[in-house]
């Protein structure tokens, strides 16, 4: 058999190695657009911002090891169209078009920047950040330029995370949103809470700012509002992505009213023997029990390897998703899984709110730090729907919304997190641990606190 | 209504606070025996190793606090006999014998110390820790006589946390087992990184030594064996502990082949209207499915709190514990839940166990740490056992177990592990969190490594 598959990055690459470790026997053939497979996109950021050294470091394994693996590597490769009846893929290469045929099929190409309607935005200083190639330019302007002033577009994950490396790098930086606030997936303090920390670190935030064009001025940019104009010298667009189904959908693949190509819990296509995963692909939500788009490296990872024992004929469901994210902004983590009280709320459930502060571990023992944890539960069924939790970088913020992760995925109650049998000892957690400090708290002043 | 509660530790006072939260109305009278309630026993060694300053700070809350919600407090009072016909307790305080009268009891008068049967335990510089008084008196006795010279006799968490103390503190440390390793609750590759540590820190450790006796020499002690002899100017005792059923026994209230009062899942005795909770009872693990002796703060707690609604006629059975522990020894923090290799073993079950060395975070991120996880699973049904996990102790170790103790308590299998909607950047994980890479692991490459 052989397997074809379309993506060199998470869905792909995880689809690949699975297959196999499982069959090597079976033939798996990878196209990719760029040179770069197996890349850790999300550590761009870093690399960018300096805390990491070696744009090749991020790369999880090199196209060697990957071949070793018994992966044939076709990359800078794009799939060009896709004829689901003769099974055949038209890709061009650095040696000319060519026709890759299948048994099965992985449509694994991800997503692709959303592009605002803003005239400007190919101009030079302007960047996209989606790709690794996207990084390597970045950086090479950063360098040769030497720019001093940099304005990001949007507050979403990479919009934060590229304001910190910019700041990291002694630019002068500003975000502009459209809305009120940061990080929309978040509820409203927690928002605020990293306006506040952007500001603190010597960043601006410019809110309620929709913006009309980007402009070229003398050697600079300028960014330009209705009735504000915002001089600079890089701009970086951070405004969210697209899943990237536009081969799919030529090709009469069915696709999503959010452009996602269409798959059953299977990661099975709308045609036969093509399979998606990964970001160009919705996923089943279990507290929501729909699909949601929701574009996460450990979403992509998870789909590919399951795509691969699908396409290998094991049928397993994919259990679905809770909706787990975490960001470092500065010395900051800030994490959340389930929904909030404005997601529960859009949903129209009607959530429990609780908000704790509370310590990492008993305070006698040194190092002990605040953390700022609220936990939402359905008012009616007292069924744990999510968690919201802010502390310092080093305070195991992400392993602990990792536990709520778990206990929602089992589909817990707010008081079965009490039985959690969490591990204690003094410079660890206290007797009762944070979160079920947060479970405890009573459900009347919490709803004050807003 | 009145609720007596005999106990002033973590489930006595879990109780009394809880009865308070739900109905103000209820009388609440604690009777214990020293002057230090709701304290922090597990925080002793820290104390005493000097890493926590201040006695006092390891009092969760002060008896004015206590008083002022809600609780009656009768300090040095010990509670000599129980007359469930009458419903009375008599007990002996500063003020002389006086009866308590009550509609309901809770027994909460957890464990104490194994005393093993060797001559000279009362000698002078002979000590136990499992009071705040006893940690008063070592404390005294350090400061005092200034021991150069350190015998503990005992391998499990005490132990270990006294042997790092001691030596914290510059005495020479030996620890004696009469078996082979340090801390059984834990498989073989685990405790035996705890002896290596150990060493390494400038302790010793001495294996297989039954002891025959402690005698006085001079003005220093001797610890003595079959043919071995260990001169030393301290020596702690911490073999463990039984329940401290003794009251409840007298009072022909049913007990358990342990010691332990029997308890239904509601927390009841064998005698109406007296509940029992903390490290005085066995406790229902989920996975064995029955109970079993394992005494806890974070149960005590969990338990306490629940005979409080259960005396207020609640009727919420306890959901159990799946046995998670965690303990820091110098720079290393090493974590268990539910059954290792050897554990499952006993229990006549067929485990499959995963190990695996996994990069806290992804490794181009700085401060990366190896973890070394073992996880274990049924191999029939592929049903999630336990997982055990060393590492440094600043890289989330117990957070970690808590989130393998949340898929246990919720009957997760191993491969439901690998869709646990984790939380991922590259400063706190990796897109296959540590644990998911131990499910990933091939089952026959793994049984190799014993």
């Amino acid at each position: 058999m052989r397997v074809l598959i379309i993506g060199g990055s998470d869905a792909g690459i995880s689809a690949g190695l699975r297959i196999g470790e499982l069959d090597p026997a079976v033939e798996v053939a990878i196209l990719y657009r760029d040179r770069y497979p197996n890349f850790s996109v999300c550590g761009l950021p870093y690399f960018l911002g300096g805390e990491v050294e070696g744009f090749s470091s991020l790369a999880h394994r090199s196209p060697a090891e990957l071949a070793a693996r018994g992966l044939e590597l076709y990359p800078e490769h794009e799939a060009l169209s896709l004829d689901p009846s003769r099974r055949r893929v038209l890709a061009r290469g650095p040696a000319g078009e060519r026709e890759f045929s299948y048994d099965r099929l992985l449509l694994a190409t991800g997503s692709r920047p959303y592009r605002p309607p803003w005239p400007g935005l190919g101009e030079p200083g302007v960047h996209f950040l989606h790709t690794p190639g996207d990084g390597l330019r970045l950086a090479e302007d950063l360098a040769e330029r030497g720019p001093r002033r940099a304005v990001v577009l949007g507050g979403g994950y990479t919009a934060l995370e590229m304001a910190e490396a910019l700041l990291r790098r002694g630019l002068e930086v500003e975000m502009v949103i459209r809305g009120e606030r940061l990080l929309r997936p978040v509820d409203e303090p927690f928002g605020r809470a990293l306006a506040e920390r952007l500001v603190r670190e010597g960043g601006r935030l410019r809110t309620r700012s929709a913006i009309r064009a980007v402009e070229k001025h003398g050697p600079g940019l300028s960014v330009r509002g209705e009735g504000w104009e915002l001089p600079t010298d890089l701009v970086l667009v951070a405004t969210g992505v697209r899943p990237e189904s536009r081969l799919a959908a030529a090709a009469g693949i069915e696709v999503e009213r959010s452009g996602a190509v269409r798959v059953d819990r299977f990661l099975r296509t709308s045609v036969p023997e093509i399979f998606a995963a990964g970001d160009l692909t919705e996923s089943y939500h279990r507290i929501l029990e729909r699909t949601v788009y929701l574009p996460l490296g450990t979403i992509a990872h998870k789909e590919g390897r399951l795509a691969a024992e699908n396409i290998l004929g094991f049928e397993k469901p994919f259990p679905g998703i809770v909706g787990t994210q975490v960001l470092k902004f500065f010395d900051l983590a800030l994490a959340r899984t389930g929904l909030g009280r404005e997601e529960a709320e859009r949903e129209g459930l009607l959530p429990e709110v609780r908000d704790v502060t509370a310590w990492t571990h008993n305070s006698y023992y040194p190092g002990a730090e605040e953390l700022r944890i609220r936990l939402t539960s359905e008012a009616r069924t007292d069924r744990l729907l999510g968690a919201q939790i802010l502390g310092p970088a080093g305070a195991d913020v992400a392993k602990r919304i990792d536990t709520v992760a778990a206990a929602l995925y089992a589909g817990l109650s707010r008081e079965e997190l009490l039985h959690l049998d969490m591990a204690y000892a003094p410079p660890f957690s206290a007797p009762w641990d944070p979160l079920q400090a947060a479970a405890q708290v009573a459900r009347d002043s919490a709803n004050d606190r807003g």
